[in-house]
């Protein structure tokens, strides 16, 4: 109940409330999300939550990091103590090599554009990675470089219990992301 | 011309090649831009760019940082010359204080969401920025987070010159973001 504007709705959480309160911008950023997050082609929609989560715990992001933590775990069929799992990034050992290369690359980005390297694109492509891998663990990672910004730096208000997030990562695994915009 | 990924277009330069090789991101990338940086409430569109260009800066791309800077040279009617004021943010003198204090959050979020103060949102308020301002501001300079790792974490080519983004900033600025999705 703290942010640094005044929102609509104060009472939503995180993005959500942002989403509701300028609903110009927020149908746009919700058709990204559906469009990383929830594609049919490459990338599992699980592995897409995982990164999407892993960047926004590097991100020091807890409204993103744990409700998309819980988003990966509902794809999963897991309870969302996975995301202990997921902070853990290239070094679990729950993940494929495939995926573990990628957050390599995911990790890069979260530190800035140009830190992205030759060999880390190299071994993605060793362990199976294509171009459109590539291309979508890129700019997931960079989407999140934004949506992690845009709702701290608006100060808004998160649950701090995991448990909290459950319903709404199931939401937003079965029901996507553009469920508020029809 | 050593993207990390085989682009339909590798002739084209940051991220007009990424828009063109994946229209499915990138007509909302340009609509989210559209929006951002040329709306006609609040914040004038030469002040959007600008705050665009210099969170580009801090970003280290200099595709978007060369490109938004010709575009707000473009608002202004001055020449591309203009991005040597726009690289010294709250630091120039050509500015507004409302500008300058809306530059002290941008360069905040470009850190982290959760580094922008309180005091910087007061001072914002007491140089005259309300709420849109303010939000405008959080979500342009987060945007830019994303749009500069893409464009640098793919590794596309740029134009060193300030010359070669003349027109491309003419066109961004009076043809908008969504001209090559008509």
């Amino acid at each position: 109940m703290s942010s640094y504007i005044t929102l609509n709705r104060p009472d939503l959480p995180g993005i959500v409330g942002l989403l509701n309160h300028r609903p110009d911008t927020g149908k746009v950023l919700c058709e990204l999300a559906e469009i990383l997050l929830r594609s049919d082609h490459g990338l599992p929609r699980g592995e897409r939550e995982w990164i999407a989560s892993y960047v926004s715990y590097l991100n020091q992001c807890h409204f993103c990091h744990t409700s998309h933590g819980a988003a990966a775990s509902a794809h999963a069929g897991k309870e969302v103590t996975m995301i202990d799992e997921i902070e853990k990034g290239p070094e679990s050992k729950a993940i494929s090599d495939k995926l573990r290369a990628l957050l390599v690359i995911a990790g890069q980005v979260q530190k800035l554009g140009n830190c992205v390297t030759e060999e880390a694109i190299e071994k993605a492509r060793e362990a199976g990675a294509g171009d459109d891998d590539i291309h979508d663990t890129v700019l997931i990672a960079a989407a999140f470089c934004m949506y992690n910004r845009y709702v701290d730096g608006l100060h808004t208000w998160a649950p701090a219990e995991r448990e909290a997030y459950k319903e709404e990562g199931r939401q937003m695994a079965f029901e996507g992301y553009m469920r508020n915009f029809k």
